[in-house]
């Protein structure tokens, strides 16, 4: 068979088993073998940062990687911001780039450029076969690099996907660490720190953020007092009724400072140490209380949930005092506010929930609403490049067919990435998307102001989205999805239902 | 004064007048900044590549550097595939990127990335000032790199624009190379060619499209015998009634061998050899006739027009035989046709027009019927990655207030940038977008059609856009952009007669 053919079905095998793809001609001979390999399924994107973010989204939602298929070199820099998110949230991806062949690689050509310097920035592995035996190895071992968390990006030069002579490769088997091979010191410090006595607060991140993982941290922080705390960057929180209560950080950085001064100790279980966002000219950013002890379980990388069993294990069983709410929450009645808007949303939330979150500074509120909302699961934007919440929403729906996913966006955030609305519609993915319309980068407004003693109006006007206005019902009409623009909150409540009960994609506008 | 008013204050004193803007708050003292510095006008962009490629379109028109204003790694990342199109033009720009300071980048952050990665991919130069003293320095070094035709990009430290102790820099002057410096072999080579009584060509790109530089060709041309002919990617072509007729290749490589093959003799002018696009298994993607002499009187990166000073001297002037039309071209009447259509643009193209092409598949008729219509100004994709079209469009109408624009974009194409119809309708531009509606990516369906000797209906899907079909006028809405879709010629006609004459922005829907 030709190695595009290999190609796919060394993925396949491996259990890749959809890629988000928004090909050219150099992709062709791919896209021709798809037909093949059936295990595969290929959903076009219009924008390729669609793809990349909706194969985040399907990381985070299965532990496994999905496969992006992009264009050359300009082609794959359009994924980078969202490749950017991805790496940030650890997720593992499979992207494939068609690239010319090595003596067209050499002419000035219009599409030519440096792969691998554009593939690089953003990848942890990165590779360009150079024969066409050798290609489905190489992407056996991009299935294993990404199996590992890591953005894996093959750049297929096309005459190797078009030459006969390749067999699919299987998958090298992933190195499982001993027992022995992990070092028990930092369950020893960690422990040592929670029997101490003294105010302590796990920082968690990754796969201590969800199933079994969040589980053994809950269990520990009932037998041992301490506190559950996320940084505001987050992959993939399960929360709600019944489930652990972790505090996500607040964005706003005297707002996170408040959270972690009641506390002199910090366990940083899959994550790093959490800083602001942005260095200003009277606040380094530093978020942790000065002479607080810290002690590392385990960074982003290792292996959370080994170590959080042993940290259990270690730590006497008390009862479980995290809440367990049976109740259900009531709708408010009232005028449309950020609060009255997130009180609706938590109680209209079904169960099994997917929220994409990147709802900026009108959607601040809702979080922390949802918390008593029936069980659910809560993506976040990991990198802080705006432009996630459409694209992560299409990559969980197709994840989970059977869960309705809630997409929270800015309008300014939604504009970068618009074009996800189309592959909602054409796979009918069960996706109510939110839009906050406060026509303005908020978020811009609010730092303009602290950065300047006295703002002018002409920058404030910079970040003024109202002339004009964007009109979302009508972008949403015009990529195939119906919405609706609500002025009460039982609009926003009927529409939300009708949204939910849909079962297909939607869109809903909600000044704010 | 601070770093970041200096900077800007270089730019300007630089003849830096246009910033295309989407930043974030590591740009927040730069935007502060500009309310001092008046002469340099910032415009608000909803996406990145809308921003680059406006600034290619400025360039393009002008001669001179616009500036961009972009955010870190992945706002920067976002806006690359345009910056790649403009290397490909030859046109000057000035990226600046907001970035961390040097302690906040030695961090975990979520928006740390490596931003000299990022951008050296597309830049011809890059530079991260260590002092704020240095900035504007560094800042000059950039605007005279870029007038020299050159992208040139600058991370600048966020600290460095907040600190105080920073003077605006004058741009040190560009070297112009002496007439010795020339070497005259290439233009003997050429004269020799010519007089040879060979078919020959010239093959013109960058500054030997338009202005003195296509006089003087025209020139060479006609007292030559020599044909006028252009690679299909270019960057400004100026043409109509009157002006010499440059025949551009055909993006189809049989179409284009047929062109060349007429040819025995080739003289590359501003441009370096062409080749198709793409290879393919049985064809290696030469254009160029087997046997054919060539001689390179100068690349894109050399002065043009000099050389083609000293070659039009040396070649005796005959009569001007390119054709003179004066006669006004009809609308035609039928049906809504790929040749109706063009035959009706170029009957009511006004004078002085700058056309945009990013047709495709549906639009490759235009052109040929524009050979005859009222002189205007010809803009094409020069590296090939879509979505160039509309921000083009947004940088040519801000570079020339006193034209109308015509932007010619097929509906898959559009769909990677349609953020600049806001800032089209934000500063109120005379641009007419028309959208040529085929629901598909027909270029891919065609080219697939090449790669299979039995195309799959499953693959030829993944290239259809129809379901759900785009529904443009719809998205002009949601971006303040008064659009119409027509079902006749005389609709067309009506619609660009009123879109041309109302002076601001406006979308035509034309299903072909």
């Amino acid at each position: 068979m030709n190695g595009a053919e290999a190609l796919l079905r060394t993925l396949a095998g491996g259990g890749v088993d959809v890629c988000f793809a928004n090909p050219g001609t150099s992709e062709m001979h791919i896209m021709d073998a798809s037909r093949h390999v059936a295990a595969l399924r290929f959903v076009p994107c219009l924008f390729e940062g669609v793809a990349t973010g909706a194969a985040d989204g399907y990381a985070r939602m299965t532990g496994r990687p999905a496969a992006t298929l992009l264009h050359l070199g300009p082609g794959f820099a359009n994924g980078l911001a969202n490749l950017h998110n991805a790496g940030k949230a650890g997720s593992p991806m499979v992207n494939l780039i068609g690239e010319h062949p090595a003596y067209h690689r050499a002419r000035e050509t219009p599409l030519g450029s440096n792969v691998e310097a554009v593939a690089g920035s953003f990848s942890h592995w990165l590779r360009t076969p150079e024969t066409v035996a050798g290609l489905p190895l190489d992407a056996a071992d991009a299935v294993r690099a990404a199996m590992a968390g890591r953005i894996a990006t093959l750049a297929v030069p096309a005459d190797l996907a078009w030459a006969e002579g390749a067999e699919p490769a299987a998958i090298p088997p992933r190195e499982i660490p001993d027992e022995g091979d992990i070092e028990p010191e930092p369950v020893g410090e960690a422990l040592a720190m929670l029997k101490s006595g003294q105010p302590t607060a796990l920082l968690l991140g990754g796969k201590a953020l969800h199933g079994r993982g969040l589980a053994l941290a809950a269990r520990i922080a009932d037998a041992s007092g301490a506190a559950l705390i996320s940084p505001f960057p987050l992959a993939r929180l399960e929360r709600g009724r019944g489930r652990p209560a972790v505090t996500r950080l607040p964005y706003v950085r005297e707002q996170a400072r408040a959270v972690l001064e009641r506390f002199r100790q910090f366990i940083l279980i899959g994550t790093t140490e959490p800083f602001a966002y942005f260095a200003m000219p009277d606040d380094e950013a530093v978020l942790l209380p000065e002479g607080a002890a810290r002690c590392v379980l385990t960074g982003p990388d290792s292996d959370v949930v080994v170590l959080l069993e042993q940290l259990a294990e270690a730590v006497p069983l008390m009862a479980e005092t995290y809440p367990r709410r049976p109740e259900t929450l009531q709708a408010p009645a009232g005028p449309l506010t950020p609060d009255t808007v997130a009180a609706t949303i938590a109680a209209l939330l079904p169960e099994g929930a997917i929220v994409i979150d990147e709802g900026m500074t009108a959607g601040r509120g809702i979080m922390a609403a949802c918390q008593a909302a029936a069980p659910h699961d809560w993506l976040g934007n990991t990198g802080g490049s705006i432009g996630i919440a459409m694209p992560l929403a299409v990559g969980a729906a197709m994840a989970a067919k059977d869960r309705p996913v809630l997409c929270l966006s800015a309008d300014g955030s939604g504009m970068y990435t618009l074009q996800a609305l189309w592959t909602m519609a054409r796979e009918e993915l069960a996706v109510t998307t939110v839009i906050f319309a406060n026509n303005a980068y908020a978020l811009l407004k609010h730092e303009y102001c602290r950065v300047s003693a006295d703002p002018a109006q002409g920058v404030m006007d910079q970040f003024d989205l109202a002339r004009p206005a964007l009109d979302w019902v009508a972008l949403a009409k015009g990529m195939g999805v119906p919405g609706r623009r609500v002025g009460s909150l039982d609009e926003l409540a009927s529409a939300l239902r009708a949204g939910f009960g849909s079962g297909g994609p939607n869109l809903i506008e909600v000044p704010l």
